[in-house]
């Protein structure tokens, strides 16, 4: 199963998708003119989404000086296998239905978005198409978290009760731990003795990646509300990130001495992170203080908690996705208990707790497969997959 | 005629342009909201396009180690010669009515990307002057072809008739085959005896362009659809792509041994390439399978194809058009005769046919006039026409 | 106060900032369905707009070789203090009734960008926290400047009479000089001994931020004109900017022999810095010109002005901002005395003088007080404030 066979499985999977799914027709949402330009709006959302997805988490994790041209095909391939399947799976109806054609597109976006943070805890050191499996086993238990968090699921936590709107916990805490699972399975000796080199040039690719994550954060955030709370989400997303780009920057300088580019381009982004559960809810003022909040949290993370639990715990994070999406993914999750008025306590709770616990199991058992599927040789280099000439 | 002169060429000709042109007037579409509306929303189709114009091809082709500044300059001047262009002669109203100001600008960045594909051929061995002068000859082939297929043009295809919503023949292999009748006529000894090196960095950013190419197509081929249509065409786009960036991983690791991360940037993008003509009117399961498909024709033609055709034929084609819009446009028209029920076989025969006759006729006639106007010394480096300080 | 508690300044003034603002809380544009769609609308080229500022203004700052890490931070930090900054004190309706939330957030980016090119003046040598202090300061300026040009200010120009829609004179020119004001309070010696170095990698990441400049520069035009108005502004701009990069390919051959990849970079967006101003009134033709025309002198500052200006006056601007903002922006608020039928001459005039001068005056003192605050041992390296392992 090591060898070469293993890539058959992910087609195969698909395909089997693909003829099981009927032949959904192309339809247009006949008539209402209002109806159409509303989706055609929600349909620049969901470009604007997957830009963040290839380019944005893409370059994001360039910052690792020798694995670009692998860090960008797996992200590549994690978009190219996670969306069709969950847009095909979501055509049987197995977890709830989705609603539009476009807000099956755009929650499938957003279920890349967890693989792609899930994959940034083990970058570098999954081969090619164990990216591939990860992508396969990854999205049906995210599906089932969404659904129970979002849905009916089992009527754990119920429809509405669970306040997640840009996705905090469903999508940036679930990926996070799950990744953190993946990690604690697969971690060996060979990739913590093996340091993680960044350069110039990596390092501005990097911060591509987080720009382009920065600008486009209003619309992932605002991507399935209503159309009169965009413009107030969209503030709210950019205060917030405003706000967690000031925090990082002094946190920076104040906890290393000097500014570490790595720390800009990730804690920036927590602001994000944090602002997603209440982020068609809160105040403007409570926006910039949840992104400096956030920012300073994330940085703390980066700076001082990460290096301590590689050599306590003996687990590699490669992007510190702990920093940047769990950590501040909870906190924003929690925050909704004081923002929102109204907020359900104990299913807000229920939602956060069982969403760690789903990703933490699920994780570990996703890690133990990719196990099965082998190792790479020397974890974070181009050479051993791709062909490079310099 | 070889020396300073014919840079004077290109602007005296957008000036005749300008003031024959007569003074269209800023002119808004009054009165009807929904229209309007309706307008802007296509507006922000154009803007995407013209990131894929820009960054896309651009980036695409600065996977050339040492001609990354030329590139990019070829791509803005190609960009800004092109447009304009296409403006002003459709204000003429020669080939046909072509609708309102932004259909307009939309069709004219259709053209803008065939005439980037076309350069795409001979990239790297044109001098700055020569890459404005194929504009101004390119542009009037295509709107010539254009207009027959889509328009009255003669009524030798009909109008209605030829089903290309998405221009796989007309924007795609058009630019591909005029390509190559321009690298027939012009390629040198020097050119196929010079070999094209790339690097980690040229590669992440040829991977940045591929990135941004992905991101927007599903705009590109729903530029110009109904409102109500749009939606399904950008969710059979992704589909597209998404196979055919599976398909080339797949290909990739099986023709090479490892992959090539040129095979990733370009042949994932055959999927957007062959969904074109059906775009509108595929089920997501048929344009999930036309993508895989032609990710895998199109990593074919860049391992197996590309070199023998090189190595027999003597054609340098250097960014391999043939193989992501030559072979995969034909395909997606082709693919048209099944998938579109009540298809007029002929119409859409003979509009393949006609299209390649004359995109190879006008590329020749192209290549020779160029041809006429000299060669760059050293083929692939910036150094020759730029100022380099490295 | 050289030292580390300049850093508690932002973050302090921020917060007063914030507390004082009381709490706006989020609100929808309730009821009106198509109000709603057009605020959406314009959230789409809010979103545009930051593209720019980030992405676009950042990376076209990235071609000083060595301190890419600092220009990118630079960037993340003056967007993230301005455009809060803006927001909060608009909010206290000092200088004047700002319109809807997006309309706000619109002008907080458009005041951004105006910083962004101050910036640009004395990029590299500054500290980072001085950076904050540059937000601080120049963020109520421009609101004053603002208020008088487009508002009821003093009474002095009179709201509607001064014609500058896409901020030829408001952003770009008002930030080019107040740059030039700062430069002056600030170079000392060993900066002007110091030379700027690009190199290829540089230079194209600054190539990437010109070109996402370029794309989304009609969406900055048209962010704020009526839905009817949008397409014709946008068409103006492109064709503006077409005209400036083809004048500015011609000019940079024939001024230095060579092309310089900063020419194209920089000049080609001269169109559309000085199309601002008429960008919805200007006819095609008359676009197209003026983007001919702005590329040609835009060009020759940066060939044969800046240098001549740097020996002479003993200045360094940088990025040539003066080159790109300032004496196209004059130009195009000029130009609109010819192109705009019924234009109010005094007023355009005055307002075009009485720009100059805030901003100069303006520049000056915020030069003087930053001055205050210390100065970079060494300019144009990131080594001194940012950790490096390359």
């Amino acid at each position: 199963m090591k060898n070469f066979k293993s890539y058959l499985f992910a087609p195969l999977a698909l395909f089997a998708m693909l003829f099981i799914s009927g032949n959904i027709k192309a339809q247009g949402v006949s008539g209402d003119t209002i109806a159409n330009l509303t989706d055609v709006q929600k349909y620049y959302r969901a470009i604007h989404v997957m830009a963040m997805l290839l380019v944005g988490f893409g370059f994001l994790m360039v910052f690792v000086r020798k694995y670009g041209r692998s860090a960008l095909t797996a992200t590549f391939l994690l978009v190219s296998i996670s969306v069709p399947l969950y847009y095909f799976i979501s055509d049987f109806g197995i977890f709830g239905e989705k609603g539009s054609q476009i807000d099956i597109l755009i929650m499938a976006e957003f279920g890349a978005a967890s693989l792609l943070i899930t994959a940034g805890a083990v970058l570098g050191r999954l081969k090619m198409q164990q990216y591939l499996i990860l992508g396969l086993l990854f999205v049906p238990f995210y599906m089932f978290n969404e659904w129970i968090m979002l849905d009916e699921g089992f009527g754990l936590v119920g429809k509405g009760n669970f306040i997640d709107t840009g996705g905090s916990i469903v999508i940036h805490a679930f990926g996070a731990i799950f990744g953190l699972g993946v990690a604690i399975s697969m971690t060996t000796k060979n990739e913590y003795d093996t340091s993680i080199e960044a350069d110039a040039t990596s390092d501005r690719f990097s911060m591509l990646g987080s720009m382009i994550l920065w600008v486009f954060w209003p619309s992932f955030c605002a991507a399935l509300v209503l159309p009169e709370e965009v413009v107030m989400t969209a503030i709210n997303v950019i205060l917030a990130l405003s706000g967690a780009t000031l925090a990082t920057g002094f946190a920076s300088i104040k906890l290393r001495g000097k500014i570490d580019a790595a720390d800009i381009a990730n804690a920036s982004l927590a602001g994000g992170v944090a602002i997603g559960s209440v982020c068609n809810t809160a105040s403007p003022t409570e926006a910039m203080i949840i992104g400096l909040a956030a920012g300073a949290i994330s940085t703390f993370g980066f700076a001082i908690v990460q290096s301590r639990l590689q050599k306590g715990l003996k687990i590699v994070d490669t992007c510190g996705v702990s920093n940047l999406h769990g950590i501040p993914g909870i906190f924003g999750g929690l925050v909704a208990l004081i923002v929102v008025t109204g907020i359900n306590y104990t299913a807000q709770l229920a939602g956060i707790g069982l969403t760690i616990v789903i990703a933490i199991v699920a994780g570990l058992i996703t890690g133990k497969i990719l196990h099965f599927f082998g190792h790479r040789e020397k974890p974070y280099v181009d050479t051993e997959e791709f062909i490079v000439e310099d």
